[in-house]
């Protein structure tokens, strides 16, 4: 195969089926994407033998079981990539929107139309159920979709696609509206990034080194997660009750998630009071405590926190702690280690709380919330195609509005430049 | 000098001064931007004498007339960068603002504030009253800035950038708020455009072949206006006095603008009463016109159009002319051959006007207006950094506000996950 020829076929046809989506009206987009979950659950049989092939083949080749255990379709995976579908149905369609009609001293009235980006490419690794999410995302918000899922999974990815392709073409919606990249040959990714003819955005969801590889080669705008390196910051003025469950929960509740927060900031003023509370907290957790030198004189007996600590992401039971003099030396800090995801300060104070939220620049700042609510579904955003820790267009949780743009409209009665 | 040092230690300076003006208020940057145009007033001599070196040495390069035109600083031009920077002074600060704070179930209040992009790159030719504009604009969106122009301009820009510096200081901003890049030699802007951990967005101002050299080689993301291939499609139903003004206005108020109409669709079915019109109308401008087959049956003496001039963006008076059979094929015209500009269709049909709205694809798309009204100052922008044909973060004249993102922001109570 002629991996260039290939992907421009591909591109085309996502290009021609993306002007048929952003044309196509909202009951259109509800009915296929229910006909697609119906199709899911139906060929659940089928997905389970595909992912079979794709489960034996990674075990004859030593994946590790982190990796199988994304890999595998189970009966609740698949009901869940339906009921997934369900869900984005029942979301507003936010396309066609019309916001801010204004007349303009030309008397031209002049306002914004919220429309689909075009084509989308999404770049994930072997989790077959994104294949569905990602599709019903794109779908709904009236792009074409090639999606470029990770090889180990290509049998299942072919399967969940010909479910989508059956779904589309019963709701009279091009079925090249959503395309699998059928090959598993690496030059695909290379092509479907540079293809800016075709493609308008790539979106990548995977660790942090496809992601840099993919932003650093793409020549089509990229809509990137790097990391989440949170803070929680307790102030001087903080109840201390409240922080020390924000910051219990911020760490425990999960910790494989890119919202958990990685490092914590204590002031010097309330050092003493808190941090024995907590660590008796996570100690029930067993949460594995790196602090600064002044927090080894209150915690005598917890590791040292190396330069390192400060910018690792652990997505693990480790916490980093800093004691620091004031909101500022805390701003500093988070300014200079943050991953520009989500920070948290917890105070009883106004002024510290409105520093804090105007002065922290990532993507989700909050006041006396734990950092675990940056998230699409908390945010009412129905579901989230990642989060994005870039600065233009779209930041924080990425749901169906992050996959359109605005265009002016323009409404006159004749007016022609004076 | 070794380039890369020299642009990496403005990177560091440009993103330190970012954090101060994010947190600069509105009075701070109002009074900075009126005592920079206060010091280009007193400076005026000067900046015309610098501007002399670079006439003198461009006139023995042998620079065509139209650059050294636009290189050229005179009294009226100066005035013009300190009357820019007044209105921006008067514009409202975007940075800030807070909107849609709405309660989510969980008990958080959740909403989004205006924020800027951090450190903002441009890059433009000899024209050194940009310098000024887009410091102007940067700084009031709370962005530092690092400003390279061409080389034939460099005393000019060194000189403003110092009227630049003075203002900022006497306002207690740091002067590296605003930096020139001092010297001409082209790794520069290779740095520049690849320096993704100071800089957060670049704008290229200038030619297409410039905006695609730096598109192709920056690991920033790039805000950018490749050309201005703008459409008027008079359709069956249009109102044929305002059709003739409308399509006499577009080609004709301006001609070496991205907004100007380059080709003219008409419908089959009016086209033999109003391309007479029309083409009386165009004579008195002496107007070129190149016709299709058909257009050529009924405007027997015009050229021929080539399959390149429906691609051509000719900035000249030239019109390319296309008869075409109903509003699908004049959306397909303009779906193969805009540049996603702006384009207008002059109709008294409410279903075509609104097809029109939703199906065309452009940052600007119109009904019975002239496509030069797709400018900032006409959309009430207040003045723009250019004009974006990109589908994410700004389309359109980007202004104040395209040079801002918004983040998150979550008011709580002590709100954990559950």
């Amino acid at each position: 195969m002629d991996i260039q020829n290939y992907m421009q076929a591909l591109g085309q046809q996502a290009k021609e089926a993306s002007r048929a989506l952003s044309r196509a009206g909202t009951n259109a987009k509800n009915h296929a994407l229910l006909l697609i979950a119906s199709e899911i659950r139906k060929s659940a049989d089928n997905l389970k033998l595909q992912n079979k092939l794709d489960m034996d083949a990674g075990q004859s080749k030593g994946l590790d079981a982190a990796l199988l255990d994304r890999l595998e379709l189970t009966d609740s995976r698949i009901e869940g990539m339906a009921e997934g579908l369900e869900q984005i149905a029942a979301l507003p369609d936010p396309v066609g929107e019309i916001s801010n009609m204004n007349y303009r001293p030309s008397g031209i009235q002049l306002g914004q139309m919220r429309v689909p980006l075009g084509v989308i490419g999404i770049i994930y690794e072997s989790r077959p159920n994104v294949t569905a999410d990602a599709a019903g995302l794109c779908l709904k918000s009236g792009n074409a979709t090639i999606l470029r899922g990770g090889s180990e999974a290509i049998n299942s990815n072919k399967a969940v696609a010909a479910c989508i392709h059956r779904g589309l073409e019963q709701a009279g919606l091009p079925a090249t509206a959503v395309q699998v990249v059928e090959t598993t040959d690496r030059a695909a990714v290379g092509e479907l990034i540079t293809m800016s003819e075709y493609i308008d955005v790539i979106v990548p969801r995977g660790g942090k080194s496809l992601t840099e590889r993919i932003s650093n080669d793409a020549r089509v705008p990229v809509i990137k997660h790097l990391d989440g390196i949170c803070h929680v910051y307790i102030d001087a003025a903080a109840d201390l009750d409240m922080a020390e469950d924000i910051a219990f929960n911020a760490k425990c509740h999960r910790y494989g998630v890119c919202n958990a927060m990685e490092t914590l900031l204590v002031d010097s003023a309330v050092a003493v009071d808190i941090l024995p509370r907590l660590a008796k907290r996570y100690a029930t957790e067993s949460v594995e405590l790196r602090g600064c030198e002044q927090t080894r004189t209150i915690l005598t007996d917890i590791h040292a926190a190396s330069d390192e600590d400060w910018d690792t992401e652990y997505l693990a039971p480790i916490l980093a702690i800093r004691i620091v003099d004031g909101i500022d030396e805390a701003m500093d800090h988070i300014h200079k280690h943050s991953s520009g995801h989500t920070e948290t300060i917890v105070t009883e104070d106004y002024a510290s709380s409105r520093r804090f939220l105007a002065e922290v620049d990532s993507s989700s700042v909050m006041v006396n919330a734990s950092t675990r609510f940056a998230d699409g579904f908390e945010y009412g955003l129905g579901a989230e195609i990642g989060i994005s820790t870039d600065k233009i267009h779209a930041r924080g949780p990425v749901g169906l509005e992050g996959l359109t743009s605005q265009k002016w409209i323009v409404l006159g009665s004749g007016q022609i430049r004076q």
